[in-house]
């Protein structure tokens, strides 16, 4: 399962060394994962509806090259791996030329909303992640 | 009702100007609100267990001076009125020299979590500031 | 001059009222108002290169209907006088159904980089504007 | 060296599953580190304006137990090793109870400001970690 997104640098996310602030990979890898679940036809939010949110529990990222402003970047998620109890999402941030910005890995849990447990990955998106693995 | 609260100017708050960037005093007001009502008893998270969120209706914001990395802060906010369907908040911020960096007023509405509609101030809200009006 | 620009809510934008933080409109309208003048050829970055710095000097925001995940907002930004010492710019927040999310005027002083006094507005940005007023 | 500062959570920094957003723990961390080196005498803004910026090369960072509003936080930061070309700091955010909340390791390189090119730890800020490993 592979998507990308691609939007520009906004200028509050630089910092006084005149690049992205390194926490805002962080955060342009989960808009990429969440319009990556979003186009297969099951946002966030109805994940949430459904009764379980899904924590990160662990994120690891390589910080390669500065993203500034005025670049448009392209930010990717792939899973190779039907999900049980976590998720491993790997996560790249390119800019425009194709330089690698960004790279990570990114682990999710799932949590019963209700009773704050952990709980398997919902159906809906384990069949998502299948189907898409099965096109390969 | 008056509080203030100090803190050092955070890293990533700086933008490629070299200064904290506009939206982050907006984000400072909001500390020295929740420390003040958190410091009255009565903190956020109370309110919104008691059933009544307070969103933020209005901001006006003037930017004065560049609060910087290295600087210590004192963020103010104060209450002149007890409220009715709306509280307005008078905020600034201050460096460590005194400099006026930022000033405004604040308004908020208080909504019922339950129906979404618009409720009036919780009365241990509205007995706090009373109090501390009553003081003066 | 008007312009506007459409993209999705990001999760980490929300807070624990399930809606966008307040704050995040006052980021929205800059993201606005850079594509602007971005797209009028005159990017925000070559204004800096160019040694005029544009700092935020006041902001007025009306927060009327929350944005949530899953909205796509559309920000605008429009422009109807000429700037001299300062431009106002009205801005608009709206979401996928056309509700007004928030509204606002955004106040940009100018100051020369290497001194940190106040300047003129750049003729590049003055013309941008100039020409944009002509054409209705 | 070791060095541990506390706050509260901020409200901004909660999402809409009612704790703090994961990518806030990264600048949790960031505040520890900045405070650590301020104490030591060496603040980041002396280290960039003597030339040298430091930029974060790579974080890991397990994310054990939320933070919520209301919770009073301490983040510390901890080196081991004198730095060459690269400096590992461990960090760790605990609540007010002392539970862990998210745990670390970020790695900085140190780049020639002028130039843009890798360069060795400022001296100063090696001295500063040597005393303070002599102490153990």
């Amino acid at each position: 399962m592979y998507f990308e997104t691609t939007f520009p640098v906004r200028y509050y996310e630089t910092d006084q060394m005149g690049v992205v602030h390194h926490s805002n990979y962080i955060r342009y890898f989960e808009c990429a994962r969440n319009a990556m679940i979003d186009q297969g036809g099951y946002p966030i939010q109805d994940c949430e509806r459904d009764g379980v949110t899904i924590p990160v529990v662990e994120v690891e990222c390589k910080f390669k090259h500065p993203a500034r402003m005025g670049d448009v970047i392209t930010v990717s998620a792939s899973i190779d791996k039907v999900p049980m109890a976590k998720l491993v999402i790997h996560q790249t941030v390119r800019n425009q030329e194709g330089a690698l910005c960004a790279e990570g890995d990114v682990t999710l849990g799932f949590l019963n909303k209700a009773t704050g447990f952990p709980t398997r990955c919902p159906d809906r998106l384990v069949q998502l992640i299948e189907e898409s693995l099965k096109d390969k």
